[in-house]
């Protein structure tokens, strides 16, 4: 009989796990803290009281169908706040929303963040949409400014001193920069001074910062001061890729399993750091659960793929997840840790194994498979065009052999990409006027525009090299 | 007194193994030895009797003025082999010959293959050149049959059972591939096929090889057998690329002194292993050293840049070096090592860094300025399509993500690239059939079409992927 009782309890323990990762974020949960407001005073399981509200920023951004996982990690994200019981007045979302009914989505109006997951996407704000997806209204929504903002629902964190923030922001990155949508950046240096404005001012208490994307520790090293109050956990560290996660079959280079999205997809449905956390999250008793308890396992999951980093404040990690996250009492799980590994996809890669995904999957002869076809290699040789473009001004500004270390160095630890932030924009833009637009994948390359900068090349040298170089 | 004796020791260890190095070609040498004949019997500072001629045969498997460096090469080594004994009709050269008087040169008839080194050009049979200068012929030559001969002088190795024949080819490779002129190739499998022929015809006692290219290694690893008397020593091992060296002085990417060529050279002048084995012949008395010894100072002073290998009958490296290079009194240094490290180049960037070399001191704003941007940008332009293309033919054979790690994945060492040598040339005949010539660059990718052949893809399955990605 005991015999029984140790196999049923090894069996819950294998299944149970998948089941919590498997809610369905469209079905309201029945539990008794859904419909609670605790945004000025949670509402906890030992009733502790706590001052202030919790305010959430969640950022997807990136647009096009090959990104669906950003948006949907997103999405997720708001699910798990919202059902931990912050009211939608506290979340602001930033998202293009172009992805529940984009035509390539083979479930209309839905999207999932996991291959057995339900919709994430009903009930989810869209505060800031489109084109009023932006790093200006980012920070405007950041520093409580409604004034700043530029469309959109005008929802900014409107947080006082006592008032605990949560920022996620989900995206491809390069060193010092964050994506936007139509090829935009948001550089770090804004980001850490909007930061430092919101410090100033003394509307919040304390500030917990995911930030998912390639190179997303670049974000912060060097640049976050320690005594703002504010925590940062990134995907990677400054120089290394972050992994789209729950991608289709094939596409996945990491040495563990598959975990593809249901057939009809052919994209991957979210990233790994980011499920990562979010499946922490929604198995875990999160008044139990300190945050580093959650930085711990994260990291443990992303790695192979990734380094999962800490910045700013790091004694803040020691507080438990739910004063960021909220509480639900049903997100909890003594026997189950979601640890499972995965195979994963750099993130620069994502869009073209999409386009791979959608060729194979094509009928063959047909049309469209040659009009894919023509896309990858389109995408190909645009890539190339940004890397050569970019090797070839290295060569022109410095000596042949040496333009490749030169570019590509990476500066002591602890400092940041660059010192002058205005001369890494401008070398950007220097570029992007006369070979183009950097795009997604050539987000990659800013390093070497930083380390321009910071070889003292001026900007009628490098004005020069990129009339050279990209002149037709 | 004493003390000054010291320093003049000193001095002259430092001096002799530059005025060793740095010998005339073509100016005769005076010493007792340089008339002989003693390619029946040579002629030994002991007297020693030794049984049968010595051959030779050098080839530079390269044209076009970027790959300079190669018939310097083969041009120095004869001059070592006449002046060491070998009588003219004992040395078979394959050279193009467009270096001498190409427009380019800036010494014209001349060619040097070391800084302060003087001509090496003079004397040089023209016994293969230009379109005469063909793996056929090659191997026609080695075999001794006339027959089999197109063109050129006629001359071949005419060895008999006590002959000692040295082979020395120098040229950019690949994975079981050795370069020749108009983009053809010399395959691994054809060459020892040809060794095996000569081996059964038992015109030979012993045999050295020595080559210099990328993957050289791979042109002996798990071909060569070790009961054919035949020695080889390459310049790199089957998986690594081969070095360029005194090359202009920003293209170097070692950790080592520039040691660059005269001013108005903008090439290379030798390549690494190449420079490293014949300035150790010409500083040392090769009764003496054993190629065993060669090899361990030519191992040491291309450390950092290749890995110098052996393969086949290892036992004969115990021999002296003279018996394949000949001897000459003046070769020989007791207090010299010419061991000097030095900063050397990618043979696969050599042709790119010849053109940067050429831009940079071309006159600002002028049209030649104009016209080698344009080149660079084509040559990059055509690296590019052919990386992209067998990219993209390998996701169309394989799994998408798995696609890389296959084409890329190494055999288990003592295997060749390739067990199918037959399937190799047609994957690359196809290849070039619908995507263009693959190119002297394009020589690295070859154990991508060997690893379709070991995956077993057919030939029709690569006539489609290859029409799918370079149809226009």
């Amino acid at each position: 009989m005991a015999d029984y009782k140790l196999i049923l309890v090894m069996l819950m323990s294998v299944i149970l796990p998948f089941c919590n990762a498997d809610w369905d974020g469209s079905r309201p949960r029945t539990g008794p803290l859904s419909q609670l407001d605790w945004t000025v005073q949670p509402a906890t399981d030992a009733d502790e009281h706590v001052e202030g509200s919790t305010w959430a920023v969640l950022v997807a951004g990136s647009n096009g169908y090959d990104n669906y996982r950003h948006q949907a990690d997103v999405c997720h994200a708001y699910q798990i706040l919202k059902k931990g019981g912050l009211k939608d007045e506290n979340i602001v979302v930033f998202m293009f929303d172009d992805i529940a009914f984009n035509k390539l989505n083979p479930r209309k109006g839905v999207i999932i963040n996991n291959p057995r997951g339900h919709d994430v996407y009903a009930g989810v704000p869209k505060d800031y949409t489109g084109k009023d997806l932006t790093a200006e209204n980012l920070f405007a929504v950041i520093l409580g400014d409604k004034s700043l903002v530029k469309g959109g629902s005008g929802k900014v964190v409107d947080s006082g001193p006592n008032d605990r923030i949560f920022i996620y922001y989900t995206d491809h990155g390069g060193p010092g920069i964050l994506g936007l949508p139509d090829d935009k950046l948001l550089y770090a240096k804004d980001l850490i001074d909007v930061l430092k404005k919101k410090h100033k001012a003394g509307t919040y208490k304390e500030m917990v910062i995911y930030v998912e994307a390639c190179d997303s520790g670049s974000i912060f090293e060097g640049l976050l001061p320690d005594n703002m109050n504010i925590y940062v956990q990134t995907a990677s560290n400054a120089t290394e890729d972050s992994y789209g996660a729950y991608c289709p079959k094939d596409f996945g280079t990491l040495p563990f399993k598959d975990h593809p999205p249901p057939r009809e997809y052919r994209t991957c449905l979210g990233d790994l750091f980011s499920v990562s956390w979010m499946e922490d999250s929604e198995t875990h008793n999160l008044k139990h659960e300190s945050i580093e308890q959650q930085y711990q396992k994260v990291k443990t999951r992303t790695s192979g793929a990734s380094h999962v980093m800490e910045y700013g404040t790091k004694e803040i990690h020691e507080e438990k997840v739910y004063l960021y996250q909220g509480f639900n009492p049903s997100f909890k799980s003594n026997l189950a840790e979601t640890t499972m590994r995965m195979n994963a996809i750099d993130q620069r890669e994502a869009d073209i194994l999409f386009l791979w995904a959608m060729y194979k999957s094509s009928p063959k002869n047909s049309d469209q498979r040659t009009e894919i076809m023509k896309q990858i290699r389109e995408t190909m040789a645009q890539r190339r065009h940004v890397d050569d473009s970019i090797s070839m001004i290295g060569k022109v500004l410095f000596e042949t052999g040496n333009a490749n270390s030169v570019l590509n160095s990476v500066r002591e630890s602890g400092l940041p990409v660059v010192d002058d932030w205005d001369c890494l924009k401008s070398m950007v833009k220097t570029f992007e006027m006369h070979c183009g637009k950097l795009t997604q994948y050539g987000m990659k390359h800013t390093r070497a525009f930083a380390n321009m900068c910071n070889n003292g090349v001026t900007s009628f040298e490098m004005e020069e090299a990129c009339m050279t170089v990209c002149s037709k």
